[in-house]
């Protein structure tokens, strides 16, 4: 270990087949040797990056693991972007661990954004029935949503992430250094999913977010990020501990995300980000929510306010919001047919809600 | 239920997420409707078979449920054959999963053999990350094996079930006469499972094929045929429930296996049937162990003359036995570039064996 961080902290979650250790601070990357569990005698690593990250990082998370004497095989690289959630770079990436004889007791080490966390996490799901993964999340929406909670998958064109697993990692190791490299775009998507724990579950941090929402989008406020993650993460790996399948209360994480995952699969993945797309959900959740008079309006005013001063958008704009019913009529959380929503009654407080008329919906995203 | 089975056996397995039913017995198919779990208001089935036994059973499953007032989607059928156990096959099932709207309590119906039951496992484990399926398997092979476990999995061409997943079916219902429509090489191709189970655990189980191995093959001894299926999934059952993840004792089920895996793969999963590969890996195995002076001499003698007097094969032929030894050492068993495997130390008992020298693997394939 060649660096020692400022500050670092670490969240434990426990999991149906044991627990893993959530990392968070700045300059954290050399610690990765020491967190990486001992899975057995010459065990082995394959990082797994997509082509613009191993430009960035590939080199040093392979020196810190050569330094500690961590044997690695070659690196598997793909495409940036989203549309790498598909069958054909699985299949590549399940081909490349088999032809480097990759093990059970080998791990795979997923350097890169949310894509990168999923597809590598599936494919250390299904490889030999399951082996191990590793997390390195380099982006914020990563850090704060998809590298806690063991959720892994691909994308069918029916829909976001219709094929996948529940596999926890091994450890998430997220080093805020690395979001010195990521436009403020993409700091605004990350802080959507922020936002969006806020709002389902801690009102003291949504309070904290309204107070320093500028500074953190803006980067110059690295102490309120890195707070603001803590706290965000906090509360997702205790919801992840208590209902890991998603049978229960684990839905409440779904807040924004029924509406975001139509507008972007309407958007076909590729003009709205992520956590642009959860901003608008979330407006349109809270507003369904005050329509159906499960909410109060100050919720959808405060929180527009939030949003709207980051920049992120509040609103879906040139896209055809009525093809999105049917899309909607898709998703997972749904049972047999009917339309099932996660809304808010307050700041910190969400329910769940069956049955509800799928025109109503339509009407919230595109008022 | 318009048929009462006159014997019918049933087995409860538990796993991390609950409870399934093995049920055995001759005619029990018409049972099904009251044997499916319920899963919520308004689920559907999907019926997933290949072209030969959709010809054979479809009709009067589909009727089965449709006299039950069961909903189903379209059927999906592919070609039959091991070859199906593919990324194409996979990605068409899952394809016409989504495309009927298939949601998270709707079920799976694996009515087949092995490939059909694996596939339709596999794809039920990651769609949606993971939904139900009931197996109903339709040949001896898959009756006294793959829908006893939860095993599932696709093929790559650098090994069998090189992908996969751990995912328990919700009921696994053996219809023995579905048997009637089946070759008497694929009799026997389930019979070399039964004798393993017999092998690595139940001394009792192993004289009673040795007296009736004859009458069972021949398809002649249907209560005996009955008898030893029933005491074999019993054993299969323990094992699993023990340890569902194979990280222990369930080690023990792939006695013959890393053998016949590295056989099938050389002969390209065609030349030779699952079983026959198993009863050659059987005898390779014992003759390894009497090579190591793990086991008596006595033991292969009865093991060779059991699987003669059924007409299953006891050596590889014109096969290149020289190549297996890089198959075997991709083997999902081996830790970290061990060769690892299961050896009989008496009739009924076995051990785990590493660090084994490959070349004498190959001799005793090929003595």
């Amino acid at each position: 270990m060649n660096t020692t961080p400022s500050t670092c902290h670490t969240q434990n979650v426990a999991h149906a087949d044991g627990v893993y250790r959530v990392v968070i601070g700045h300059s954290v990357l050399p610690m990765l040797p020491d967190l990486i569990p001992d899975t057995g005698n010459r065990s082995r690593t394959c990082i797994v990056t997509d082509g613009r990250v191993a430009g960035l990082y590939e080199n040093s998370v392979s020196g810190i693991l050569k330094h500690a004497g961590i044997e690695q095989t070659a690196s598997f690289t793909f495409p940036p972007g989203e549309k790498a959630k598909s069958f054909s770079i699985l299949k590549r990436l399940l081909y490349h661990l088999a032809r480097h004889g990759i093990t059970r007791t080998d791990c795979i080490i997923g350097l890169g954004g949310g894509v990168t966390g999923d597809l590598a996490g599936f494919a250390a799901s299904i490889y030999m029935r399951g082996i191990s993964h590793v997390l390195i999340p380099t982006t914020l929406l990563a850090q704060a949503d998809s590298a806690i909670g063991g959720k892994t998958g691909i994308n069918l064109p029916f829909g976001k992430n219709l094929v996948g697993s529940f596999h926890a990692p091994v450890l998430a190791l997220c080093d805020l250094k690395t979001l010195d490299t990521l436009p403020q775009r993409h700091i605004r998507n990350g802080f959507a999913e922020i936002v969006k724990m806020a709002l389902l579950g801690d009102p003291a941090l949504f309070e904290f977010l309204e107070i320093h929402a500028g500074s953190i989008t803006h980067m110059r406020g690295r102490a309120e990020l890195t707070h603001a993650l803590i706290a965000s993460n906090r509360l997702k790996c205790q919801i992840v501990e208590q209902d890991e399948k998603e049978s229960g209360i684990r839905i409440h994480l779904n807040l924004g995300h029924t509406f975001a995952h139509g507008l972007e699969c309407l958007a076909g993945y590729r003009k709205l980000l992520h956590g642009e797309a959860v901003a608008i959900g979330l407006i349109a959740a809270t507003r369904l929510a005050v329509t159906l008079s499960i909410c109060q309006k100050d919720v959808l005013d405060r929180l527009t306010l939030l949003l709207e001063r980051t920049g992120l958008p509040v609103q879906a704009q040139g896209l055809n919001t009525q093809a999105i019913t049917e899309i909607l009529l898709r998703d997972k959380k749904n049972r047999s047919g009917k339309l099932r929503l996660v809304l808010p009654e307050s700041i910190g407080r969400v329910i769940v809600v069956d049955d509800i008329d799928p025109a109503l919906v339509t009407r919230c995203i595109d008022p």
